[in-house]
């Protein structure tokens, strides 16, 4: 299988760790967001949202938008779960994911930003400040969502909102918001990077990382 | 069971659209997202995210975030299904369905462009350039996705897909966007539309519609 991939995507870091947690083996294949790679005409033919993460499946079949892929990932290789079988305690684990996967992340990517440059001319201070505000609100509700009493979000092993958190955590720090009144979302950041398949996702060991400031 | 809803709000029509096709009655409770009644407090105890719609089951259980609560709506009336069972077809319903609930819907909302005019002075031209921009860009990648030769989106009964795109259309007409590019995704409206328990579901069928220009 193959996993186009930018390193710092939170989006990927999601699928990596979801695959790394399953023992399914995949190759990277870096798509350099900030060079554009994704709106070159062969990446687009693969994914016509010229986002990342693509899979590409060994028969050559290909899954785009991450949290359709997680899904597929979770109903292919069942073990471990990443969410549960119960209908109710299932939606509460997505209703947490998808506060990161829909109220924070698209409104803070790459071509979101670049649009908030183009259209008004935001400076680089406005865009930090407009992606800081936008993480503060969605993890705000977070906190009110999961579990104060478990290791992970929900339970005692990561699940799929622990998988968009601590993606998003990683995004966070590189943009320098306050996570202190955020103190669930924090333990469960430091409980996902102690998983071993969790922390080889991390964007700083991906083959395309670049050291930066 | 209480649906918290806004008449306008494509999350709300989704949710509306999909416990009509299952025949799952429900009392629908008008949220003013223009006058803010989303951000009061008894509200937001409820939905701490401070969006529609919010599922109250008869036992009380709160449920949030649109998608969350239709996976738990396919779970627990099953039929007609919103999902195929297969992983595979599953993950490209779920692509179409998010390439509008993830890539349009969340950069497009009344908090989004009331940042956008707060942020950066938008004009009411600058934020409906804006949105049709997104929708245009959502829709192009939508229409790859989608099967071309069958009544909904991707077979013969509508899905979360169709679900997500009639909703969204909605909201295209509302702000003008020119859909003639879009011939699959109109294809998909007009067929959802013929679909009683969709057509119940449209904004201006709500208790809380108003007469607009």
């Amino acid at each position: 299988m193959k996993l186009y991939s930018y390193w710092r995507s939170t989006t990927s870091y999601r699928v990596r760790a979801a695959l790394n947690l399953k023992g399914v083996p995949y190759d990277t294949i870096p798509v350099d967001l900030v060079a554009g790679d994704q709106r070159r005409d062969d990446y687009a033919a693969l994914n016509p949202g010229k986002g990342v993460p693509t899979l590409v499946l060994n028969n050559g079949t290909v899954l785009t938008q991450s949290m359709a892929i997680l899904d597929y990932i979770d109903a292919t290789w069942p073990e471990p779960a990443l969410l549960p079988k119960d209908a109710l305690r299932r939606a509460r684990v997505l209703a947490a994911a998808h506060t990161v996967a829909l109220d924070i992340h698209p409104i803070n990517n790459l071509r979101l930003i670049g649009q908030l440059r183009s259209r008004f001319g935001a400076t680089a201070e406005q865009t930090t400040d407009w992606m800081c505000y936008w993480m503060a609100q969605g993890f705000a509700a977070v906190e009110t969502m999961v579990d104060p009493q478990s290791t992970f979000a929900f339970d005692e092993s990561p699940d799929l909102a622990d998988l968009c958190i601590v993606a998003q955590v990683y995004n966070a720090r590189r943009w320098g918001l306050d996570l202190e009144p955020f103190p669930n979302v924090l333990r469960i950041e430091t409980n996902a990077l102690a998983v071993p398949a969790i922390a080889a996702a991390h964007p700083d060991q991906q083959p395309d990382a670049k050291v930066t400031t």
